[in-house]
């Protein structure tokens, strides 16, 4: 039996690697319009990283192991504690507010089913040092864009939003008993997958009066900040406590990024250690998982790292982000790998096409030529199965003329053209900057 | 105390991973122009990958474990297994020559010294389904243009090439008895480490007669095709299994690489699966560990995958080429994150400035501005701070104008200009493409 990869894991073949670049080099692009630098930690990190602040969720799913040196370690499975880590370790060297992104793989030992992976890159964006709302609408505005330079519209991509404090506020507001807080947020969790009777049941389930949870679905469905004061008296109060998310919206939309947003008191958000505001992307159709999560978390490097700065960020996978890619038809063609194919006519000509092979890819073009001897019109069916733009043919009459014959694979057309004009005429025909 | 990486592991703080990815683009820059397309596999793979037939030496350094599923493991310590499995998977289907490479980052639990990681990335670079000269001569050009491509000359870097069949029949022409053949392989291996006479004394030592010890110090001397046949007679028969590496050194020189090479017999390579060519780039002071190893494999590829194909290919990795780069003053400056930084005057210009914001980074500019609200003094201050060239300044007056007003913050010249011409004028100050 041939060996097999692990399941859940991925070989990515030449065509798989390029849609995989294609997405890396987008968000790479992105960041880099926000001022956002570039970081990496470890894939292997001390067990303890993960155990102390992780949901439950991720240390029952993680990698695991004692090394040959005795230590617990793992594979990571976010990102977030390395970051927490690598802050804290030089907190005071940094410039405030730090900017960091970074595309690490992440590793989670999941119940196998279609499409759930046990590894996935994520574009993990961090904005470190700012309490205020312009940082969320940074944060937002860098994940929207980080799908737009993709070719995703409003019409295919949705950011939800919502807040914790308003979310929290509103609850105490209407009346919602610590106790039956986190069926709340349970219930809100599945909003979008549950029929509204079952999701009303289980609230009037948890001891929730027939009125409250009309008002609660209320607050479900709202999807504007303005819906949010037509649900009636008593709301004030929690509404000012949702001021940081009118202004983040209001940021957003000041930037053009209006007709993406939705309001959704239904984002929770599994991790525990959000604090603030938190939203999600999906794909319009609503028919995938989530493309992207993210909120503020002001607490968190506190806890994991020792040093008290406020936070946000968003992780970004590419494996629902390739699904949609695909879907719509925004995949980039796969080019030809080379640009132009050498021939020799003649075993005399071959000390040739190494010297025009080393001078046109010191020029930057990307050159192939026969690794065995055989004759030119099997030469020139190769350069046609490599998609070969262009071929140099060398042979010994040209060669006694100072020349060689240049022939445009597309064309079909060729001409001789001076050996010593070979490179210029070559770089400015495929115009490639080296 | 706070948490720390483990020991062996980098983090890669953002000066750290732009050296990072200066190499990793220079790699696949090079990479490209030999008409090489980038792959990659899973860094987990089951066990019995390595442990079929990768040197003892590897497999006592495995990351190695059960996961939650019962499967026995392991962080990849090299990559040819896992390129021998997917070749292996659609051999049929894969255009010959196979010229693939990858960058993995690779992982071995070795003792612990100074400048000893167990992490590392390597470029990968194979050519699968070419038995000739040619093919060697391509892989290691292609190794030299990976290092010549930060500015190394011959000065800086040696390649040091060896053909396990020569060397195989020069020992049996010179009568080394089968039993001896792995003593002399050992001695070999640690020449360049070890004074001539601890040399001479062991081969002595393992029954070797004092001429024949004196012709293999002669042999290990060699540093030139030349030189071999004037090492003495009866070794006509031997030189000819030498032709291979005769010929991939004449390809080499046809290339305008002469100047890198040197031949060198003490070159064995500890990898049990070589069967042909095998060489290793050095750094010309001799001072740091190899840069580079590979070689010609014919047979792996079956034992592994079972497919019969022959292959060559080398690792080169980023720790001890980053060494030589920082030692040889090749590191590039890092650059500034920003291209712009955005100011505004009172709170009512700020919705303005998101909007710029937007306008500018779709233009492919890098944008900055201030997340909370200060004087803009401070704010040009930050500006100062993350190193930007250029600053707008949005504020009442100059809009009641329609205009803003653009400093240069290198040469201290400002100008107003009309709103609607700043996308325009930035991106030509800047020179930069989206």
């Amino acid at each position: 039996m041939q060996p097999q990869a692990l399941p859940g894991f991925r070989d990515f073949y030449p065509t798989d690697l390029a849609l995989r670049e294609h997405i890396f080099r987008t968000w790479r692009r992105v960041a880099a319009r926000y001022g956002f630098e570039e970081y990496d930690g470890p894939p292997l990190e001390p067990l303890e990283l993960y155990t102390a602040k992780s949901g439950e969720e991720i240390v029952g799913q993680l990698y695991s192991f004692t090394d040959r040196g005795g230590r617990e370690v793992s594979l990571r499975p976010e990102m977030t504690p390395t970051l927490a880590r690598m802050v804290a370790a030089r907190a005071n060297g940094l410039r405030k507010p730090i900017r960091w992104f970074s595309i690490p793989q992440l590793f989670r030992y999941e119940r196998q089913q279609r499409g759930r992976l046990r590894e996935h890159f994520q574009l993990n964006c961090d904005l470190i040092g700012e309490p205020g709302h312009l940082a969320d609408a940074e944060i937002v505005a860098l994940a929207i864009d980080a799908v737009r330079a993709f070719g995703l519209g409003p019409e295919d991509v949705r950011v939800r939003l919502s807040d914790r404090r308003l979310l929290t506020a509103l609850l105490q507001n209407l009346g919602v008993a610590e106790t039956q807080v986190p069926v709340v947020w349970q219930v809100f969790d599945k909003l979008r997958r549950t029929p509204e009777e079952i999701t009303a049941a289980k609230l009037s389930g948890a001891g929730i009066p027939g009125a409250t949870v009309e008002r609660l679905l209320g607050l479900a469905r709202s999807r504007s900040w303005s819906d949010l004061p037509g649900l009636g008296p008593g709301l004030d109060a929690a509404l000012a406590r949702g001021e940081p998310l009118r202004r983040t919206l209001e940021s957003l939309e000041a930037m053009g990024y209006g007709d993406y947003l939705d309001l959704d008191l239904g984002i929770v958000r599994g991790l525990a250690y959000y604090t603030g505001t938190v939203f999600e992307l999906f794909d319009a159709r609503g028919e995938l998982r989530a493309i992207c999560g993210g909120g503020r978390y002001d607490n968190l490097l506190q806890s994991l790292g020792g040093v008290d700065l406020p936070a946000l960020g968003f992780g970004m996978g590419d494996v629902v982000l390739g699904e949609l890619l695909r879907e719509r038809g925004l995949v980039p063609e796969p080019g030809s790998s080379i640009d132009v194919f050498l021939a020799a006519i003649t075993p005399d000509d071959l000390p040739h096409v190494l010297g025009l092979a080393r001078e046109l890819r010191d020029a930057g073009l990307r050159v192939e030529y026969a690794l065995a001897p055989q004759a030119v019109g099997k030469q020139l069916k190769l350069a046609d199965a490599r998609s070969a733009r262009l071929a140099v043919v060398v042979g010994p009459d040209d060669r006694a003329r100072g020349e060689v014959m240049v022939k445009d694979l597309r064309g079909k057309a060729q001409e001789s053209v001076a050996r010593s004009a070979v490179r210029e005429r070559l770089t400015s025909a495929v115009g490639r900057v080296g």
